[in-house]
């Protein structure tokens, strides 16, 4: 049996190396160099080359790097038998909510201003905005948003959430699908954590932004397929929408020659908010591999008519 | 009697608006408008005229109108028995630890580098510093002190604090005045908040920033005159310190032509981390008031020994 590691340009050596650490018996095998096709079980993907499952006819299932599996559910090359997990860690979140805290700290603080002003010498006090003029809304409670949620509770922050069912979460102000208006009515910093699905693909347009209390601002940190870039572009240049940090593209990296890059109002991350840790993600890696040999549960595994 | 708000170029209009509005008995005067220089028992000042006070005979009380009095201490011509007071607020602690945290926050994650890359449309991916691989070490553990430690360590950070007295928080490595080579060898980021007195002027220096553990960077949110420049300038140069993020200067506004403003590797606001709210400041600018009139005890009276 081997467990395979499959991407088509990140560097599986250190997520080889790590698992090895925890057990050495577990044949790990870099994608494309596979001994014995027949002998694939359980594969792990980030950014996998389509159809590329196809060449295993014994794999059971196949884990995401990260908390989005959205890459595996649109290869409809996968079998429907292949089970789909995902990868959440402590430090995944944590470095989830820094992101989103820093950028909602540099809004209210006007970092970005300062920046510029330095540039040219110029000393101007701008007014920041308080914590409790401005509400934050997370659209999508899951795993990470429900963490992000706490950790812009506990630095003062006014948050609500958005979730399809209905979350509870002490302290934030929370609401169902169908309370998506009243959500944004009440939200100035919109920030989206969704899981992309058919669903939630282009939810990010100008019907929402025109929903959204002034002033709003956007931060994105879940899939660039989320937002409809025209639709924010209007968004900026009409000021419905203020700034927008952004650390997800349709495509990765984003092309030299997109009209994000020069946009003031626009703060690009390249995919940078939560990267997956090689030793975390080996320890729920080994244990899912050993679950798929012994038959036994899976721990986060997808829910493939949901996407997530 | 009256209470008079003296500064040179701050805007004491919404303060007086916001005692009035608590106490419209309370007879306000703005400097230099004053009608009865006899009358004047307590004063509020900021960044206030040398010799101003000598025209007032009959004041028993000064008060800052932030949490830093060494412009009150430093004017030898305030008589001794002339009592100091402060303001501390919530607000001014929790804005203080937002500035902090941003900073910190801006550093672990490279905010700039990738403010810079976006400048040419660059997508490189740098590796953020873990919060466990840094200790932030906070020097002045007072009022605002220990609740930006607490606000650090509530975000996950490692946080070291170094106060005159030994301070005991949870969580936090505390060092006492004797105790300095110990705290600044544990600590990467330099978060300084203490008050400027004769002790604490000068003491960001080449001496100070050489015992620092590598990597270093330096967080200034007191005073201009804790730092010596000219040894920041060299620890830049020289790699010794590798980010700084100041909010104060020796002389504010910092003048056009400073070197601080052209270095890439310093971050520039205009003494924005902590701005004293007029409402807030009024409830204990007015309590301070009515003690003063009855001979109460002062609520965040300054020793001017110890010079805060």
């Amino acid at each position: 049996m081997s467990l395979l590691l499959v991407s088509n340009h990140r560097d599986m050596a250190p997520f080889k190396a790590a698992i090895e650490k925890i057990d050495s018996n577990i044949d790990v095998e870099i994608w494309p160099n596979v001994k014995n096709l027949n002998r694939v079980q359980f594969a792990v993907a980030w950014r996998h080359p389509k159809h590329v499952f196809s060449q295993y006819p014994n794999v059971k299932v196949i884990s995401s790097l990260g908390a989005g599996v959205d890459h595996l559910i649109q290869d409809k090359t996968i079998p429907e038998h292949v089970k789909i997990t995902r990868i959440i860690t402590s430090s995944l979140a944590d470095q989830m909510s820094d992101y989103i805290l820093t950028a909602c700290l540099n809004i209210i603080r006007k970092t970005e201003i300062y920046l510029e002003q330095q540039k040219t010498g110029k000393w101007k006090v701008h007014k920041t905005y308080k914590k409790d003029e401005l509400t934050i809304g997370i659209l999508g409670l899951g795993e990470l948003g429900s963490k992000v949620t706490k950790r812009l509770l506990i630095n003062g922050f006014s948050v609500a959430g958005w979730s399809r069912t209905k979350k509870m979460i002490e302290g934030a102000e929370t609401f169902a699908e169908d309370e998506l208006t009243d959500f944004l009515n009440r939200t100035n910093i919109l920030v989206n954590i969704l899981p992309l699905t058919n669903q939630t693909e282009g939810i990010l347009d100008l019907g929402l932004f025109k929903q959204l209390k002034q002033p709003a601002f956007l931060v994105n940190a879940a899939r660039g397929e989320h937002l409809v870039s025209e639709d924010l572009i209007y968004a900026l240049d009409t000021g419905l929408i203020k700034h927008a940090v952004l650390d997800v593209f349709s495509e990765e990296p984003l092309p030299e020659s997109h009209p994000f890059w020069g946009r003031e109002k626009i703060t690009i991350t390249p995919h940078v908010a939560s990267i997956t840790d090689p030793d975390e993600a080996a320890e729920l890696l080994v244990e899912n591999y050993k679950r798929t040999l012994s038959g036994m549960a899976l721990l986060y595994e997808v829910d493939r008519e949901k996407e997530y």
